[in-house]
């Protein structure tokens, strides 16, 4: 049913709200959605027109976050990451999520597809 | 600073986990965003050089969302209801959020500006 999905990865450790954590998560979405549909033209439209499949997952740390961003970089995923205006909750500058995607399930899964959903 | 932003507004009614939270506001996030590209280009393109502010805010049910979705497009708001497909959490079709602009600021708080963050 789905050839392509996007992964939207949340750090767990900076204890954002639930509203917060879907800020980040819509932001990553956006941008990773934008980046594609000016890179990877194809595989936005696909996706967007099988209903824009996204899943949620987690990491523990920023290390882990900007690890899957050079992965994903490596792989030509469009990616976005997001750091946050520090407005609200957190010190400004801090990187909150990872936008990845659209891309092919079995790209994407290669870099994400051992992480917990959120 | 923000001229624009967009607004996602989330059913708080239906207990769903903050991954699923995040992924309902992603939806609409990028739904109400594309729409906003295709009708309403100036406004898309100035938000998202601005940074893309976005705001969650929340509803108590169906009825006050569809009610916003109504508002929304009587002022030619791009707007997005986000359908679950009920793969998971929930009963499919049900209506879980809704993204709105990117627009002005001052044409949104007409609509949300009383709306409680999430």
């Amino acid at each position: 049913m789905f050839n392509y999905k996007q992964v939207i990865v949340v750090r767990t450790d900076l204890e954002m709200s639930p509203g917060k954590i879907a800020a980040q998560a819509a932001h990553g979405a956006v941008g990773a959605a934008e980046a594609a549909r000016k890179k990877r033209r194809k595989w936005f439209y696909e996706w967007f027109s099988e209903g824009q499949k996204k899943v949620v997952v987690k990491v523990k740390n920023e290390n882990e976050l900007l690890e899957l961003k050079k992965k994903a970089d490596k792989l030509g995923l469009p990616n976005m990451l997001v750091v946050d205006a520090g407005l609200t909750e957190l010190a400004p500058g801090t990187v909150t999520a990872l936008g990845i995607g659209p891309a092919p399930n079995e790209e994407l899964d290669q870099i994400t597809g051992k992480l917990p959903l959120l």
